[in-house]
């Protein structure tokens, strides 16, 4: 029996069936530290201990999108090692705030699957969940790839799509226990501008860019323990469709989550991720920009301290962000965008 | 009214403004272990939580540069967003220990105002510092630089330039509270060579040479959450003066601190920075160099075990230090020169 | 007197010798994160504090090579700073454990000097030794390096050149006090592949490849205070015999190990390195890939939930693992390997 793990094939995901995902991880000052070096975050709750702890947090949380990039990447060697190709993923909710100490696993399970018409591949739907050491859900969402099959002669299974909401609802976005935004300090955070004063259409140009090395992806995806071959091997990549190594998208999103703070300082909390496309590849060299526009705003069930926003932050590279770059007539991204990503973030209000 | 922050112009900085610093930050052992892996430092008092002990410490301070870096960052977006150039610091002195978890804000004063003869730009000084959570200074300095206005038939403000120091007095030269360098451990620290040792005049090559790369100045830069946009962008850059990103000038400061080691290992603490000059810009894949100079040498009030060296560290890049070079016969930097730092350290005595 | 250190020549290595080595350094999980991002290892022991804390450890462990590397980086300027060629090492043990907190300090004794028939260097073996905080050896390995002399003209000493054993007996392979391997759990660390499962003469392919960047094995290099010039400096080197800088050889083992985790999921503990070679030297832009053979298995004294398996461990640049890829017929090694490590990890047992 071969001692390393070929990863699992179509045929391997029954529906319903449960995935344990292996390596938990214990995330630390260390791993923050690179997370800010890696994107030059500022939101000052994921920055500062004495911020957090004026609106009652015990401590500094990490920032949101390392929570959600390292339970990826624990999905990634039993979910999509054989993948051709991800799709999609939606109804992701943020839980329970993850500090230094805290440590993460991962599970997924089968929700959905469709035979591809060529027999060849099919569409796995997951619903991977981080929980923490307490077994306290710090993270959930669906996602679809389309997975090789190891016996295209082997018949399929029944179709069987689950329901994705459209966006996470305003019951489900999580207000951390025991947190008030009512003390926050927008002097300390950078920016006057709250919940109140964003308008449902307004967009807003980030302005500044950012440029991918390939040491900085490559060391990125390794601190979340991804184990996607595309982001590591040029001697296997240069002879691929590209030629060289494809960044993780998830970087890339990490990238406009950094540079949106230009604009979006007071958006201290990613509460959920609505859905989101990976429209082209990044790679090394390639220079980031991105816009938001506010999609919705509403209110919190019984907070006056905290609202939300539903917000689409597009991600261009080698095109500034002041054109708002995103689809041509006929419904197709432009060129250059290379994220589309809908979200959910909790803004404090005026009060 | 724009979301996002067009920073100050010159008309914005009135005499005697106080302004206060966007994003606290907690720093960590995660921020000191990048540290040592972006410079290769290995100052004892730095490395080793039982060695800086031994002196009184409570454990190891962060290195002295990396604070240095993190206020600098955090004056960036309201000081020297619109700048075209820093023209100078002064008058720098170290305060109180920085150490893993301790949470540093900063403010800036506008000390000076000067109107350029071309009406366009003016020179701003300011007097910046940073606290720790308990509100004592850990670090306060003076720099000057030139602003853009905003519009430039606005009457430009009275003159008024700050007395600045040549150098931060003996008497400012703060040794860290219950710290005690009599138990100095030469084995350990890697130079028998004392506070004695050094001699007005002496000059010492530092022999080794780093070559910067791409990756490493953007995580550091990003590390000190300095957000300049000339050290990221390389999509705006190869259309710039210089073709690609400029490193930010306190990389090289602290690659020239690293490589002094090397001659200087018992310099263990900088307790002042009295001036510096960033006489041409570096870029990735240059090496740089660095050379040291004892300017003067002075005892400290009321010490026996530690005494003080001013020194000018200079860095160059592609061109080993070992003729030390540095100004030409008209006085000018010679071209390889990228810093002349002149500045103060902290050195066991042999009591 | 200069003030920088020459290092040490062939004459400086009187048999007996015993040199401590300068700069004590506290490890931390900031430099565990660095490890996880340069390498992207997964072994769960060092992944996990509460996985740790399941098998008897008071947490995680730091990664055995993070601790080798540390080790080694403190005795580079004063044993290998002059020297031609790294030859060899031995009869590497791995004692405690190390954990975040703790400080590393090292010291070497020389145990063999020969000089070289033309006189112009002479080989040196060292043992080199780890202790932390409380005097608890953490490493302990014997190397030797080919150094120059200061005179050739001056006589040689005495030949005396150690006994080395072929490799660390059982009886040596320390299992850290407190700690049972009974309670593994394999679903967690990704693998149910244990001792019993692997047969001696077994050859694995750990098949995922991994490119070098110059930001990389910098970064990791200063992570461990290794101050080799042939890997920092491309001002120097692109003049030297391969025009560009060299990869630190442990950067590549490392490398080799993270690789290894598919294929050897649960070696959950390098208790000893017996030999090893760097056949050729590694460079930014190379893809490392690695395969291991079982060269033998064994039971430990008085342990039923554990037991040791001896590897080889192959890297290889620009070539696949699949063919398994060693020495031609004459014994040489083929172009494409990198790295031979003859190494014993612990591995839990059935029981």
């Amino acid at each position: 029996m071969s001692k390393t793990d070929p990863g699992n094939f179509f045929e391997d995901f029954a529906l319903g069936r449960k995935i344990r995902h292996a390596t938990p991880r214990t995330v630390t000052t260390g791993d923050q530290a690179l997370y800010t070096a890696l994107y030059g975050a500022r939101f000052a709750v994921h920055s500062s201990d004495e911020f957090a702890r004026t609106l009652g947090y015990p401590r500094a949380p990490l920032d949101d999108l390392l929570v959600f990039h390292v339970v990826f990447g624990k999905t990634v060697p039993d979910i999509s090692c054989n993948a051709v190709a991800n799709l999609g993923y939606a109804a992701c909710a943020f839980g329970v705030p993850v500090y230094p100490g805290d440590t993460i696993t991962a599970s997924s399970e089968v929700m959905g699957l469709r035979e591809s018409s060529n027999r060849k591949t099919g569409i796995v739907y997951v619903r991977s969940t981080g929980v923490n050491q307490r077994g306290e859900t710090v993270l959930s969402y669906t996602r679809w790839v389309l997975v090789n099959k190891r016996d295209q002669t082997a018949p399929g299974p029944d179709v069987a799509v689950p329901d994705l909401p459209d966006s996470v609802p305003a019951g489900q976005l999580a207000v951390p226990e025991g947190v008030d935004l009512a003390a926050y300090d927008t002097g300390a955070a950078g920016s006057g501008h709250l919940w109140e004063d964003y308008a449902v259409g307004e967009r807003i140009d980030h302005q500044d860019g950012m440029t991918i090395e390939e040491a900085e992806h490559q060391m990125a995806t390794r601190l979340y323990q991804n184990t996607a071959r595309v982001h590591f091997n040029q001697h296997v990549e240069k002879g691929g469709r590209f030629g060289r190594r494809i960044v993780y998208g998830g970087h890339v999103i990490s990238m406009a989550r950094a540079l949106s703070f230009n604009g979006l300082a007071n958006a201290c909390r990613i509460a959920a991720i609505n859905g989101g496309t990976h429209s082209a590849p990044s790679f090394a060299g390639d220079t980031i920009y991105a816009w938001s526009e506010v999609l919705d705003k509403f209110e919190l069930p019984g907070r006056s301290d905290v609202g939300a926003l539903r917000l689409r932050s597009v991600a261009t590279k080698d095109l500034s962000g002041a054109g708002f770059p995103y689809k041509d007539d006929e419904g197709k991204y432009e060129p250059a965008v290379v994220l589309d990503l809908d979200y959910t973030v909790l803004m404090p209000r005026r009060g």
